[in-house]
C-alpha cells in the first residue's frame, strides 16, 4: 500500500460510492494499485507515427508466451495496450472496438483516438458512481493516427479520466520507463528513434529480474511484444520477433552500457 | 478536512441519502472538498460578453498539455469549465451538449445559459437523493450570452444547487482569485479588462507554485486556457497561446508587481 | 440539534423506512433541520388576495442576487416560496408547474391551490416510506387565488403533510416571523398591509445581522423579494425593487422603531 | 413506549420483514405508537346510520383550522377518519376513493363499506411483508351504511389487520374515548344520541388541556369535525359550526358535570 | 420463546434466506410463533363430510363480534380457517379463491382439496427462499370433499410445507385441542358427532379464561364460528348461532364433565 | 453441526454468495444439514428396472399418513424421492414435471433421466451464485429408465451437483442406509432382490426408533412408500400396501435377524 | 488457506466488487482455492492434436464412476475439463456450447478455440465486478485444434483471465502435474507420447492415495478419462477402458519405476 491512511478512515473506502471526507474515493485508488501491480506497457508518439510495447513476463516455461497478446489492434489507425486485471481490460478493449466498428458503419469514417480513449473512460467513470460494481482494475494507453494525421497517445485511469501524453508508461515498471521518458523522449525524434527507446526502457525494467545481462539482451524479442502504426501508411503493423531481434542487435551496445 | 465533525457523528456520512441530525448531507460535503481539490476554474461576465478561463497546471513534462482541455464550448452562445474529478466533469459536459442539440432541435432556438445550468444541477440533484449512487464530484461554470443579449455566469454544486455570479472562481485557487474579484470586479468593465483580470488571477495562482516571476510570467500562454463570447457575435472563441502572449505582454508590468 | 436524542436510539435514524420505538422517523426530523437553516420565506392571505415574500440573504459581492429568484410563479394564481436544500426545491418546483400545465389540459381551468400543495406532500410522503432514497429537505409555501375567489395559504412539509395557514414562515428567521404574525396578523388586513408587515418581519430578521438600522433599511429592495395575487386580477405580480423601496420609504418610521 | 423490551432484542426490530424470536413484527408495534400519538377519531354506528369525528387540536393562531380536514367522504355513503401520520392517511384516503370510483364504474353499484376497508388494509398488510418500506403509520376508521342498509364501522390498523366495531376511537385521546364508549354506547341509541355522545367524548378530551370549562365547551364548534350518514338519506353529510353548537347547548348541562 | 438458542446463532436469524449451521431458517420458526398466538382453529374430517370452526375470542365489548370471520367459503366444496397474523391471513385466502375461480374457468370443473393447499403452500414457500420480503405468519387448515367424494384436510405451514390430517388444530389451544382430537377422534365418527367433539374441544379452550362454567357454555354460540361441508350435498354451510346452541344443549351434560 | 468451524470465521456463512477463505460456500453446507434431518428416501438401479422408496415417519395419530407422498411420478419412465424441506422439494418436482412435458412437445419423446436432474441441479446452482435468495435446502433421488433402456439413479445436492449411483439414500437414515447398500448392493441383483434390500434397509431404520422387532415389521406397510420401473414396461408403479406386505411377509425370517 | 491474510485486512473479502488497498480482490482468491480442491485435469498440446484427460476420484463403491464425466466435447474440435466446483462448471460448460453452436449458425464455420475460451473468461469477469453474485469456483482447460489446424490448450481462470498454455494442469494435483510437465514436456512430442506422459502424470497422483504400486496401475483405466482430437481428423475421441489399459501396459515399467 503506497499511501498512509489512518485507521479511523478506513470505513470510507469499502464502494466507489462512497466519499471519504477529504473527497476521495479510496476503491478508485485501490484499483490503481491493480494498474502499478500489471506488466509494464507504454505509447510514444512521434511526428511519423506512435508505438505500443508491453513487456510479457516469463511465468515459466509451460505458458505459451508466443500465444499470449499484451498489445492490440482497435482499429487499422489505433493500438491498445494495458496494464491491470486481465479480464477488465479484455471487457474494455472488445468495447473499443465495438465502438470503433459502429462509428465506422454510422459516419463512414474512422474515429479519433480521442474519442475512443473517451468512450472507454465514459465507461469507467460510470462504474465509479453507481452502486453494485466495482472500478475496472486496468489502465489502457490508446495510441494512434487521427484522420488529420496527426498522432495521438492517452492514458485512461481507473477513475474514468484520461489524458493526452507525449509518452508514458503503466505497469510495475512505469517509474523507471518514465523516468528513462522524461530523460531520452524528443518531440522530433524518428519513428525508429521511439522503437530503440521502447526498447531500452523494456530491457532496463527486465534486466532487473535477470541478473544476467546476456541473456536479458537475448530474451528481449521473446518478453517484448511491440507495434508501431506510421502516419503514412495508417496500419497496425506488430513486429516479428525476428525484426525486434534486427534492432536489439543494432542497439546492443547501448542496452549493454544501460 | 476543513471542518471539525466529532467522531460520534461519522455514521451519518456514509450516503448521500442520510441526513445527519443537523438537517446536512455529508456525502455532499464531501464532494465539495473533491472540487476544492480541482485545477483553478473561473467565468466573468460583463457588458460585451463573458470570459470562461482556467488553469492547466505542469503535470510533467510527458503529458500533452495542449491536448488537455479545461474549458469546453456547449454552444456557439455557452462555454463551461469545472474543477473537481475530470471524469464526472465530462459526463455532464456531454449531457449539457446533448440537452443544448435536442432544444435547438425542438425549439428552433439556442437555450438560455441558466437553462442549461438547471438541468445539470437537476441531474446532481437526484445523484444525492437516491441511493446506490455517489454525488458528482465536481463543480461547472457556465457562461454565455442569452438570446437576449444578457451575460450570465452560474456555478453548479455537487448539491445541486446553482446560483448566478458576476465572476466567480472554483478548485484550488478558488479563495485567491475570489479575493481578487472583490477589489478588483466592476460591473461596467470591458471584455477586454476582464480578459486581463483574468489573467492576472491565474497568474497570481500559477505564481504560487513557480518561485520566479519571468517563469511564472512565460508560463502563461502554456498553463491558461481561455476561452469569451462576445454578446455581438455569440461565437465561444478560444484564444490561440499567442493571443494570450500578446496581451499577458501588454500587463506584464502590472504581473510584475503583484 | 433542537431536540434530545438518548444515543441509544440513534440506530433508528439511518433510513426514513425505520420507525423508532416512539413511532418517529427521525430522518423526516433531521429533513426538517435542513428547513430551518434555509433562508426565511413567509406567505400571507387576505381577502383581497396573497403576499409571497422570501429574505435573499447577502452571500457576498460576487453574487448576481437580482439573478437568483426564491419566490415562483407555479401558475398566474399561485406562486411559491421554499426554505431548505435548494435543488430540492427546485425539483418540486418544477413538478408543481408540470402538474399545474396538465391540470389546465386535461380540465380547462387551474387547479384550485390545495390540490398543488397536495400533490407536492404526495411526493414527500413518498419519500419517507421507501427505500434507497431521502426524504426532501425542504418546506414550500404555496398561496394563491382559488377560482371560487378564496385565498389559500399551504406549508408543505418534508415528511409529507401540508396544512392551510392565515400567515405563516418557515426557514431560519421563522421563530420571528411568526411571533410577528400572530401579534400583527388580523383576517381583516388589505393586501397592502400585508405587504407592509411582511416587509416589517423580513427587516426585523435582516437586521439581526446588521448592526446599522438605516444600512438595513436600505438594504431591503435588494435583499426581499416580494410577488402577491390579488382575488381581482389573479395574476402573480412580482415586485420591483423600486415598488419595495416606496412601501419601505412609506413605512421607513414604524421600522426605525422596531 | 408503551412495551417493554429487553435490550438484546433490539437487533429484530429495524425492519418490518424481520420476525423476532416471539413472532412479533417490532416495525408494526412503533407504527402504531405513531397512531397514539395521532388526534382522536372515532366512528359510531347506530341503527339509523353512523357518525365520523375527530378532535382537531388548536395548533396555534395561525393555522387556519377550519380548512383543514380530519374526516373525509370516500363515497356518498362512506366516511373516514384518520390518526396518525397525515401524509400517510392522505395517500391511503386517495386509494380509498379511487378504489371506490372504479367499483362504481365496473359494478354499477357503491362497494359495501367492509370492501372498502378490506383494500385498504391489503395495501398496510403489503407494506408490511416486503422489504425497502416501512409500515404506514396510521390507522382509519371507515364508517357506512350498506347498500343492504346495514350500518357499518371498521378500523384498519398499520399491521394490515381490520376489525369490525360498533363505535371506536383511535389516536392519543383512545383510552379515554373508549371508555367512554364501553360505559354510554347502545346498540339502540339513535343517531342524535351518537352525535351527543361524540361530542361528549371529545369534550371529555379537549377539556384535558383546557383548564376553563366554559372555554372547552365553547371551543368545541371550532375543534370537532362531526359528519353522519342516515341509513334512509346515504348522503356524507358534515355538520356546520352552528350545527354542531346547537347540539352542544342542549348538552351542556351533561357537559358541565363532565 | 419455546426453543432454547444459544447467544452466539442468533445472527443467523435476521433473515428467512440464511440458513443457520444445523440448516434451520429461523425466521421460518419465529413466524411459527406468530401462529401460535393465533385464535385457535380446527379442522374434521369424517366420511360424511368436514368440519371447519374457529374460536372468536371476546376482545371487549366494542368489537362487533358478528361481523367478523374466522372461517371462510373459498368455493362450494372447501373452506378454510387460520391461525395466526389477520392480514397475512387474508391474502392469502384471496388468493386462493382466485386460484378457485380460475380453475373452474379453465377446467370446467372445481379443483381437488389438495390443489388448492399446495398453490397457497407454494407461494409460502416462496417467500422463504427470496430475500426482501418476510415468510407469512399465518398457518391455514384448508378442509373439503373433493370432486371424488373423499373428504380432505390439510394444514399449510409458515415454512411451505402443508400435510394431510384427520383432524387437526392450530392457535394459541392447539396443545388442548389436539390432545382431545388424539383421544375421541374416530376415523368412522358421522359429521354430526365431529361437530359435538369440535364444540367441546373449543368449550375446553374457552374455558381456561372463562371460571364459570355456565357462562364459558352460554358464550359457546357467540364466541364459536362453524361450518361444515357434507359429501352429499358438497356445499360450505356456515351454523347460525341458534343452531350451534342447539348442539351445544344436546352435549351440555358432556360439558358440564369437561 | 457435523463440522468444526472456528469461531472467527462464522463472517463467512451468511449469504451463499461468499466464498470462505478455504473456498466453501458455508450457506451450501449448512443446506445439507437441512438434508441430513429429511426422512430416508433412496433409490436403486438394476439391469431390470429401478426401485425408489422412502420411510414415512409416524408423526402423531392426527396426520393422514396415507395421503403424504414422498416419492412421486415426473414421467411413466422417471420417479423422483426427496430429503429436506418439503417446500422446497415441491417446487424442484414441479419444475422437473414442467420440464418433461415440454421436453415431449418439442422432441416428441421423454428426455433421458440425467438431463432431468441436470435442469433441477442448474435451477440449484444458480440458488447458490445469485444474491437475495438461498440454496435449496434439499436433496432429490432421480431414478428411471431411459429411451434406450439403461437404467439410472442421480442424486442432486443442494450447490448443484448431481452424481450417478449404482443405489444411494439420503435423510436422516443415509449412513446406515449407504452401509447396508455397500454391504449388499450387486450389479446382477433382480429388481425383486433389490425391492427385498430397500425393505431390509427401511426396516433397519424404522427399528431404530421402534423397540419391539414385531411392531417394526408389522408398521413396514404403513411406513414405506416404495415404487419401481421396469426396463420392459417402463411405468412408474407404486406398490400398494398389501403388495408391500407380502413381500415383507416373505422376508420376514430375514428381518428378524437384522 | 495458502496465504497469509491479516486479520485488520479481513474487511475487504467480502465480496468480489471491493479492492482491498492493495488492489486485490479476495473473494476471487478465494474461489481459487475452490478450484484446487478439486479433482486434477490436464490438457497438453502437440503438433499432431491435444490430449484432454482427468482423474475420477474413488468416491465410494455406491458411485457409478463410469457414468460420471469430467471431460466433456464442446464441439468436434474442441473439449473441455474442468477442476473446481462441478454445478459451476457444468452451468460454464453448457455455455461453451451455446455459444459454439451459434457460431456455427451465424458464420457457418467452427469457431477458434480461443474465442470459445474467452467468452467463457467474459462471463467470469462480469461475476467478479458485479454485486450480488459470487465468481464462479471452478477453472475450465479448453483444447482443441484450430480451423487452421494450429493446436491450442487455454485455461480460464475464476476472476476471468485466460492463459494460453502448452501444457497445463488444474485441481488439487497440480503441483506435482505441472512439476512433471516441466520436466518431460517436448513440443515436439508426438501425441502417443503425450498421451502417455498424461497417464504417467495421473498415475502418479492417483498413487498418492493408494498405497500399492500395482493396485494404482491397475485403476488407472478406471480412475482415468482422457479424449484427443487429432489435427488430422479434428474429432474429439474419449478413450475406452481398455484402450487406456493397453496404453497403461505399454508403460508399466515406466510406472513401476515413477
Amino acid at each position: 500500500m503506497a499511501f498512509p491512511m489512518p485507521p479511523h478512515q478506513t470505513a470510507y473506502d469499502r464502494a466507489a460510492t462512497i466519499f471519504s471526507p477529504e473527497g476521495d474515493l479510496y476503491q478508485v485508488r485501490y484499483a490503481f494499485e491493480a494498474v502499478k501491480k500489471g506488466w509494464t506497457s507504454l505509447g510514444i508518439k512521434t511526428k511519423d507515427g506512435v508505438v505500443i510495447a508491453a513487456e510479457k513476463r516469463f511465468i515459466g516455461p509451460l505458458v505459451d508466451i508466443d500465444d499470449i497478446d499484451k498489445i492490440y489492434k482497435i482499429d487499422d489507425h489505433i493500438g491498445v495496450a494495458f496494464a491491470g486485471m486481465g479480464g477488465d481490460g479484455r471487457i474494455l478493449i472488445d468495447y473499443a472496438r465495438m465502438f470503433t466498428v459502429r462509428h465506422r458503419l454510422l459516419y463512414g469514417e474512422p474515429p479519433p483516438v480521442e474519442l475512443v480513449a473517451k468512450v472507454v473512460a465514459d465507461v469507467k467513470q460510470a462504474y465509479t458512481q453507481h452502486g453494485g460494481v466495482r472500478p475496472f482494475g486496468v489502465a489502457l494507453i490508446f495510441a494512434g493516427v487521427n484522420p488529420d494525421g496527426t498522432t495521438k497517445v492517452y492514458r485512461t485511469d481507473p477513475g474514468g479520466q484520461y489524458f493526452s501524453f507525449k509518452a508514458i508508461a503503466i505497469g510495475s515498471g512505469e517509474q523507471v520507463a518514465n523516468e528513462m521518458f522524461e530523460k531520452h523522449y524528443r518531440s522530433d525524434m524518428s519513428l525508429e528513434e521511439a522503437i530503440k527507446l521502447t526498447l531500452k526502457i523494456l530491457y532496463a525494467i527486465i534486466r532487473k529480474t535477470v541478473e544476467d545481462t546476456e541473456k536479458a539482451i537475448a530474451s528481449l524479442p521473446e518478453q517484448v511484444e511491440l507495434a508501431y502504426i506510421t502516419v503514412k501508411d495508417r496500419m497496425f503493423i506488430k513486429m516479428t520477433k525476428e525484426q525486434v531481434k534486427e534492432v536489439v542487435d543494432s542497439i546492443r551496445d547501448e542496452l549493454m552500457q544501460l
